[in-house]
């Protein structure tokens, strides 16, 4: 694994051993590392993208079918955190063609505004709505986010100089379904479940996939099935991966990107009394990994579509937490 | 080009003479058409697009750089559309470490908060904001959109049930860039220049790049160079295509999506005293053409990239008018 | 009566029989009535105020203790209508003095930002939101409000250009209290309960409190005992007015505003199948009269203060169809 | 004057002497004072106000002509702080009758659509919009506000626990203009200019008013002349009061609330190097003074009514550092 950390550039900041349980994470939780791949780094693992890695999986496409993997964005929909006092979705109109005719904002003729019928709108969301990518300044520890960037020096009220949505570049990478509902044969899994380690072995093994470094790794829980409603599909109590099992995917095997078609990738809530969010904390601050929450993998498992080339572009927001998100999956030769 | 009409399926509901000038739009203008692919469709040339055509261009990517074609969202970017009362881009933070602290609004231990730094954010904002999408409910003709959908019967206050930017598919399509500004060796285009149609071929020629059906179309006038300066980048004066030269791409050459990288794609203000876009209502209504508007097309210029993959997938906003969008490019075998 | 209508300037458009429960209401119901007031009228029965009677009010103040009759808004609060899509109360910091030393958006020295401490913030609501004034605009009937102001030429995309809460006065006049709640023991009124005529004299009879020819008459159902929480105070089945008894009111007693601590003044669901708020368009477009919504009148009942000067200013927000508000009131000599 | 401060209950914490121009304002600049009604006091010299002040200014009332000293709120209106990125008031119809009848959000027959017409709308604003108070949280000095409430103790993400706009009594107290425009023949005042305490005085003695006790001082600049164009009014070169002038009314004559037609109360720009709202930090954090900003004196000034009934009363926005207002004045003897 050391030669396969140095490849990637990684020498070894926190020594952490990848043992579902193990003391490995104790000794690094709670701090906010320092990036490998310097002090101006804002995107972690991203940096493991190159020209030739993407050119290498785009060659592999083997069909023209373009996977959506993201969910439609409605007023009413499923929010993780209108409890928490976050604005849900909302889209409004601010031209239409009777309102157009009725108070002719742009001063022209009666026939003019027969002829043209306008009509354009707004929207108004928390930026973690619907199918969306978390950046890593989502979460710190202690007051920083990865690569040590702190909050008193880098938090405006206009979002955060460092780690924003508008720092992201693309992402073209290989891309690999874990069917876990499935290969447990529970759809959805159950309540708060913590997927383990051996979880995503079985689940791997059963499918044929290969975990290969730099992938964009995303699990189905089979959440999706409960979707859109938002009695049922909702933040509280939702199966996802255990620490462990992130530490895997991220550590043992180098993992760029983790996603998931739940709300927190991680299991709610949380096991730990002392975080409300350690996958969270873990991934970011500790590991400059970034994930994409939830994701529609429906077709992806329906067709089992299990490598594929991934292909996502937050929206550059300026400072932004994080970006609703809509990926594109395309199957590649496994 | 009857052939080619009939190819595309389009069974001439309304002829239409590609002559710069000519006659022939006159005829068209004024009425909302009916698709050629059928009564529920609600994308008009984007029907275009099939595993095949997207297979076919996905080989040809010849390198694994990605271009980026949007602009970042920030707040006090320039906007089309303030002057007409539409709400600028604004981001806001929700969560802070701090304010976390200080309110605890999760009512855990002030350890805890101190441990878990959460920031988050909303935004808002007209969907026609930065780089995006135009989706054809955007403007239409007589109360009457693309394929005869009408307000009365469509347009809900939480927007349109027809056209929507929910159904747009992903665009994954051939690219074509036709670097106007540097045909004409004027960068930018003078204010309000109306691109003809010999401006286009001359540019074509000039780069070597033929059109094909199916294409995006993105023009450059070199606007971007005055980005993102809110006094210079603005929409009441700006250059870009005529009339005519739009019927050239969608009619003449079968063009399925057209982009530029000024606000309006067509120069403004417009010529015709009876309709103040007749670009957007042409394309939008009669031809079922969506645009791309406020791309960046800066890097693509400058390594000369003429012919690409383009990929872009607008957010799912449910009944919206129009998307903000991050297209992306890998160039492609000339 | 004749003479008393007279007297207000009201000269019979729609003849009314106020018997609780008689067929006058089926007359005048299903369409919106001209004014008394003459073509330009937007207010309805506010025109009943004049400076006389406002003078004559004043006069009669006992007391300087002013009592509040408005809630808090806070994010998270009690709302007639977000499951009707509506966005609900939303605060949020737009400068602190942490954002503004680590950002620096007025580009300044640290020492100056470390000695101004700016703290400023935005909101967004429904304009019926906390204790909040329904101006005439807000529901017509077929298609026309009071007035027989048409939607199709007053209501554009940025409001009504009538009846909205722009054009509203000051409202200062005599307010009497009727403690229904009280009167019957029932506090809070049972769900979906609707108040007769008989209760409201009975109420009256049992305070000593006579009403007169335009008091603005706010009524107690004790439904305030349930603020601020959201699964107790919610629109589906609250207790409120009968439409006889609200016509009893501004019919027989020439009440020029209608109020009341619940959401919808009105008992909720309506009884009428065909009108899911068959008094909130009775008193709007058939009768002209207003209604505020959400008050407080805890104070007033426990202090028994049934007589007092109303002072309440709706914000002129252009073309709304109501206004947050907070109503004063000062007890007068009974 | 101590004799006056005294009954106040205010015991010179801090030693300020009230000579124009002199040293007095640099003692005290620089700190958060502590309250003298205590440490959980949050509105500072509000508490002048009593039961037996209000009965005893409203007995005075001499006429029911009610004076409206607010502005009308509309998109587009000028706006103090919309290039320090603070969002532009904006309202959108969130129902329309029309609308209803398109998407049948309440999933009631068509019959029913046509004949319940329903209206509804929202708002978003910065809190300083239009005429509005500006509470004490609003600005402190080194991170803490009036009361010595620190940022780091009392500012959470939806607002301050101290100090907010939920927390501001109504207020109801003599009121009194001084039209310095008029006094010295300018209308408006030159840009920039800064009112001395000798355009004060003379301006008074002209008008025959004499300052008391508890009085809400309103400054007419005659700016209101330039409303609503936006490339007039526009806070960077506004007239309004010397921080001399502001000391002299809050010290030398125990004014309880200043207010003015224009923006920021005091001139623009700060003549201070190292504050760019001494006036402001002086009032609300040494001072415990409120202003209020964006006021319509134009009636009053027309009628020469200098002493009146000042009555308004903020919404009650938690936390909030402001609060759109509309005050009202009536008439009182002289």
């Amino acid at each position: 694994m050391r030669q396969m950390l140095a490849t990637l550039g990684i020498v070894g900041v926190v020594i952490l051993i990848a043992v579902p349980g193990g003391v490995g994470a104790q000794v690094a939780k709670n701090m906010a590392a320092q990036s490998p791949w310097g002090p101006a780094d804002e995107i972690g693992t991203l940096n493991m993208m190159t020209d030739t890695s993407r050119l290498a999986i785009l060659k592999q496409i083997v069909s023209g079918k373009v996977y959506d993997l993201s969910v439609t964005l409605f007023s009413g929909m499923p929010s993780c955190c209108g409890a928490l006092g976050d604005p849900p979705y909302h889209l409004w109109m601010t031209h239409t063609p009777r309102g157009t005719l009725a108070a002719n904002p742009f001063k022209v003729s009666r026939q003019v505004n027969e002829r043209v019928s306008y009509s354009g709108d707004a929207v108004s969301m928390y930026t973690h709505t619907g199918t969306h990518i978390d950046t890593l300044n989502h979460f710190g520890l202690y007051g920083k986010i990865w690569n040590q960037f702190s909050v008193d020096d880098h938090l405006g009220d206009k979002g955060w100089s460092k780690a924003g949505a508008d720092q992201y570049p693309p992402i073209v990478a290989r891309g690999v379904l874990i069917d876990v509902a499935k290969a447990k044969g529970m759809t959805p899994l159950p309540d708060s479940y913590s997927i383990t380690v051996a979880d995503l072995q079985a689940a791997l093994q059963q499918q044929g996939t290969r975990l290969q470094p730099g992938d964009v790794v995303l699990i189905r829980t089979g959440l999706m099935t409960l979707w859109p409603d938002p009695a049922k599909y909702q933040l509280s109590n939702q199966a996802g991966l255990s620490l462990e099992a992130a530490q895997w995917l991220v550590e043992a095997n180098q993992a760029m990107l983790l996603g998931a078609d739940n709300f927190p990738v991680e299991s709610f809530p949380s096991k730990d009394p002392e975080n409300y969010v350690p996958l969270h904390t873990y991934l970011f601050a500790e590991r400059g990994v970034s994930i994409i929450e939830v994701l529609w993998l429906e077709e992806l498992a329906k067709d089992q579509v299990y490598d594929f080339v991934f292909i996502a572009a937050p929206l550059k927001l300026r400072g932004a937490t994080g970006s609703p998100l809509r990926p594109l999956a395309l199957a590649t030769q496994r």
